[in-house]
């Protein structure tokens, strides 16, 4: 029906609780539709309905989009993947002109958070702590020399999510033989202290910052947070506030924060919903609610640290099961 | 109850499937108690009942799961990590003892699968194709010259489980460079292939197999099978057959094969439940329920084969939360 509050996911892949949850939080107010490029995709079958859709690089993908979203008389439209949020951003206007709001922060904005040494100049001039980052490697070999960072450091992609192609190295060896093997790489100072992640949720009316849960890191695998701990510090809420702000993000966004020595430093940032989400929508900060307000036209109140400390989160896998797929799409 | 069948799982960890399977296999028939080091298994909080002890190197370790079985009259226990599979086997008879059937192979069997290279050496034996392995880098770069064996290759621990410290190597001076940093490593073939996994219950009265589950892993993460589909193949049904029997595992196992043009290379066993045994059961092959009628002293009958093909199994993940926890256990 015209005024039901149907809501499109992006590219769902194995983010079936993020469906769950929007889902929950509709009732019958709308629906959850979404959509993969390959049917193996276990989100698909937690929507309300699902469609295959062409891979994000094929020319015609944004028409698709569109279209579904006209078809569906859609109100919002979020991606759960990296690469897809530039599109959101940059095809945004098409999206409003059919009465759809993409969840999303900015272009620039986005493209500043895929690219970890512009990121980390960035936060040098806001004067906000970070992980000292090198993509010169004889600027990281004299700086060694005179005692500014030492071994092990961090090597990785300068643009790239999760852990691939993260090393641990110890040695110049080391360092010398990834950067012949690899382009694009950047080195990156160890971090020996705790592992912080924020869901930070920006209103997309008042650009306010209204929900901020921060959990403790106590477990990690393959790159994602795998047991965590909620934790509250007004410093720390404080320290994102600011950030946030400066950056100008909009949305829901997830940020990797370090502890060290009682001090803060600010890693990263995925802006979009993190893996570890749902311990946040578990301890009472419900995002698809603040998201359903603001396409409802309502401005969300300051809940920022309303939520308990001391909240644990274990993941573990659940599976689905389909029978006799066609084998379409890009991963079969 | 003196008559109930209560049963324990050990070391449950993240894997509350099996937990949940016990569970619905038994009803009212009996309980499930589990136990893990940490307080932090999300497993522990679908059983009846749980238990956090001590790590399992400790001494005095097996009397405490000794007790626990006398005090919950366990009769059958079983454990979902390899390191604690020896264990089990080598104090077989004291659970017997107390009426507590440990449902595992012997010491001897368990220790040849924990070792990658006597595994080689033990189907070269057998006559049962496997991947070309070598734990001398002379050797290797001497086939290597000759034609025997190509880059890219694998070199990982010869003991060790799932992909930790495994890398794709390209060159002799990689492979310089992890023997020169790493100790107990071995070489082994790239197989450019499909690969398959195998859930096979070997009933423990009978010692014949009674069920085999193939699956064709279709994608990884993390060393897990994330995404994988059934299939069927007499022949691969033979080998598995004659291997099990010859090899004399008794219970639940999971075999790694690769399948290259056709032929099929037996590759690694995990002689426990493996990470992917949920899709066999959700394809019908109910190995739970073979162990309860093997505690009432039923043998099973033959049910190889016995599932649908083109059955998709895709994992995603599910969270448990708890609140205010008392920090206990190895991994806090």
């Amino acid at each position: 029906m015209k005024d039901d509050v149907n809501i499109l996911i992006l590219s769902c892949g194995t983010r079936n609780k993020i469906v769950q949850y929007f889902k929950r939080e509709l009732l019958d107010k709308g629906s959850v539709i979404a959509t993969d490029c390959s049917n193996l995709a276990p989100a698909l079958y937690e929507a309300d309905k699902h469609y295959i859709v062409p891979r994000m690089d094929d020319e015609g993908y944004i028409d698709v989009i569109l279209s579904i979203c006209k078809e569906n008389n859609i109100k919002a439209v979020l991606s759960l993947i990296d690469p897809e949020l530039s599109l959101l951003a940059q095809h945004k206007q098409s999206f409003l002109d059919i009465g759809t709001i993409p969840i999303v922060s900015g272009y620039e904005t986005i493209e500043l958070c895929f690219d970890k040494y512009k990121m980390y100049e960035f936060l040098i001039r806001s004067e906000i702590q970070t992980v000292k980052s090198y993509i010169e490697k004889e600027k990281f070999y004299s700086d060694v020399k005179i005692g500014v960072i030492n071994y092990p450091v961090f090597v990785k992609p300068i643009k790239g999510s999760a852990s691939i192609n993260i090393s641990k190295v110890t040695s110049k060896e080391e360092i010398e033989l990834l950067f012949s093997r690899f382009d694009n790489l950047m080195i990156q100072e160890f971090m020996d202290g705790t592992e912080y992640g924020a869901d930070v949720y920006i209103d997309m009316i008042s650009s306010e910052p209204v929900a901020i849960f921060i959990k403790e890191k106590i477990k990690m695998r393959a790159g994602e947070t795998d047991k965590s701990v909620s934790i509250k510090d007004e410093r720390l809420f404080e320290l994102i506030k600011k950030f946030v702000k400066e950056t100008g993000f909009k949305g829901i966004i997830d940020i990797d924060i370090f502890n060290v020595n009682g001090e803060y430093f600010i890693s990263e940032v995925n802006p979009r919903f993190g893996g570890g989400y749902p311990h946040a929508y578990e301890s009472g900060v419900n995002v698809p609610s603040m998201i359903i307000n603001n396409i409802d036209g309502k401005v969300n109140t300051n809940m920022i640290g309303q939520y308990d400390e001391d909240i644990y989160m274990m993941k573990y896998n659940e599976i689905k099961i389909r029978k006799e797929m066609k084998k379409v799409g890009g991963e079969l």
